[in-house]
């Protein structure tokens, strides 16, 4: 079986996340380089990993790059992806750079790997809280359609990068330390510096602003849900609008999403769809939450209840971590779908 | 100026928050009366009150009682509002035994204060996430009506009484004390022992079900908001339907709400019914947070947007202290109501 040069670019959480995939899925690696901005070596789960400066005269012979990208911010991709493109290299960039490019296939393998082969070196990644979306709606649209989606997002930390998920824990040790011997009644829960990482304090907080400001007053994150769900559908009839919020928890983003399908439907029908639907593990009798998600694959649904107002209607509640199925994980999916198969 | 004879039940988290509103508004009090399950002396703010144990017998005198209630919880109002009521005071319940009966008004005094003189001794208070979502929406309602009402809303600690909002502080403290040294890398974030009060661990997670699974797998939170709103608007067409999910927030409920106006409505009337709502603080540029809420009484309304895809259609974001507008100073705003007006 023939093996790959692979790079991870970036080693921030979803760049780690990329390299513990990789193995964990046994990946047919020939040869494995890891860039970042400075060289050092750095440590995931039980292996260290030798990080080179990036630049332009180490591109040479990489069959496979992943750009870990950052949500929000102009990523490494659009600097260098060109260039690895250009020495033969096929990229997949987990930033926002690319994504609702034309000739840039925006992938998610459960529901449109059959995109994957369009693409002319370069392949996107979705955002995270797109991706469990329309991972737990994949089925339900193929067989129902949608008319409309409208979901509310509680968007782990980690999200925003290794920088955001550490300044949780800095801000709630900060809380902790400066109450020791206080009687509950007299807490101070506020911490003293600013916020680290998040326009506010994000410890026993939620901030419903992710990303910043645009037209009609929704913000990027919102917009991704949308533009990349239509995207990745194939379809921009879907009316899908999102609020997206961030909470106070280290890993996992969970979605309310409430949804009406195109065609008639019953709770037990869509029951039997999500049930086979590809990449979803649902529970009828269960609620899954962020703590116990962490570290898995799948896209986690539970709540699946009907509106009892209205015709075609229905709620369900997902849960995905973030950094694997919702970044890393998808990534090593879609190349695993660029390479035969064993 | 007549002055009251005025009784608090309950001493959790709204039973303070109820002694700390009605001296905070000067209501007319002339002998106040405290009761609980058993005798103590407690301290709010700066204030200590003397708890009576609750029976029979010390009933005599009292105009008003206010009970505190718990939400979920069979409350004393069961056992010892109807005797009260025989002895000649006006009850204000603050739990949900008897907010759906037919002879109880289920009062939001900026909303129908006009329903309270039909009561027969007994007003109840309607639960914290319905009331700040009615008073939102109370404008609205008014002058174009509602057709759809789609809620998910992120639940503090405190809902859940006393207990509860010292559990996140316990569980929170217990994973900063035992991850002491520890690179964040190897953080454990999971308590040892189990949960304090909630079915899970709730510091660094979200738990989507708060109260029990009812009919149409809804849970009794959920089908408080839409009966709730239903008898409060007096309008059971408005087809509301709600997640409700607890969050590591110690005070303050957000919600996220999607509605649909019955008559056509462009975003600038909106707004200007928004500013005009009594009892909410509507901010165009800025988002209300839970921890810039706590202690203060409005219905804080934000990031009033609409949805680019539907006529009608639109979103805002309201962030309200549940202990206060949520509970106590609704109750207290009640009784203001039902004595002369000075």
């Amino acid at each position: 079986m023939r093996k790959y040069n692979v790079a991870v670019v970036g080693v921030g959480a979803v760049g780690c996340a990329m390299l513990r995939c990789l193995k964990q899925r046994n990946f047919p690696i020939n040869k494995l380089s890891v860039f970042a901005r400075s060289p050092r070596d750095i440590k995931v789960d039980l292996d260290t990993y030798h990080v080179e400066a990036i630049s332009s005269e180490n591109f040479e012979d990489i069959d496979i790059a992943l750009f870990a990208g950052t949500e929000g911010e102009k990523g490494a991709s659009a600097l260098y992806a060109r260039k690895f493109i250009e020495k033969g290299a096929v990229v997949v960039d987990n930033g926002s750079d690319f994504r609702l490019k034309e000739d840039v296939p925006l992938i998610i393998p459960e529901v449109n790997k059959d995109k994957i082969s369009a693409h002319k070196g370069l392949i996107a990644n979705p955002n995270c809280t797109t991706i469990q979306a329309v991972v737990a709606l994949g089925g339900i649209y193929k067989n129902f359609g949608l008319e409309k989606v409208i979901l509310t997002s509680l968007q782990a930390t980690s999200g925003a990068g290794k920088e955001a998920e550490v300044s949780l824990w800095e801000e709630t040790k900060e809380i902790v330390d400066k109450n020791k011997g206080v009687n509950y009644d007299q807490l101070d829960k506020r911490i003293d510096s600013g916020p680290i990482v998040f326009s506010h304090q994000i410890a026993f907080n939620v901030i419903p602003q992710i990303g910043s400001l645009q037209e009609e007053n929704y913000t990027t994150e919102e917009w991704k849900v949308v533009r990349e769900a239509h995207k990745i559908f194939g379809d921009s009839s879907i009316k899908i609008t999102a609020t997206c919020v961030r909470v106070p928890v280290f890993t996992s983003h969970s979605e309310a999403i409430y949804f009406r399908t195109q065609k008639k439907v019953t709770l037990s029908s869509l029951e039997e769809i999500l049930k086979a639907t590809p990449g979803v593990k649902y529970s009828p009798n269960h609620f899954p939450l962020p703590l116990d998600t962490e570290g898995k694959d799948e896209v986690f649904v539970g709540r699946l209840r009907k509106d009892p107002y209205e015709e075609n209607s229905f709620w369900l509640w997902c849960v995905c971590d973030n950094l694997r199925k919702g970044a890393a994980l998808n990534a090593v999916q879609i190349i695993e779908n660029l390479i035969p198969h064993p």
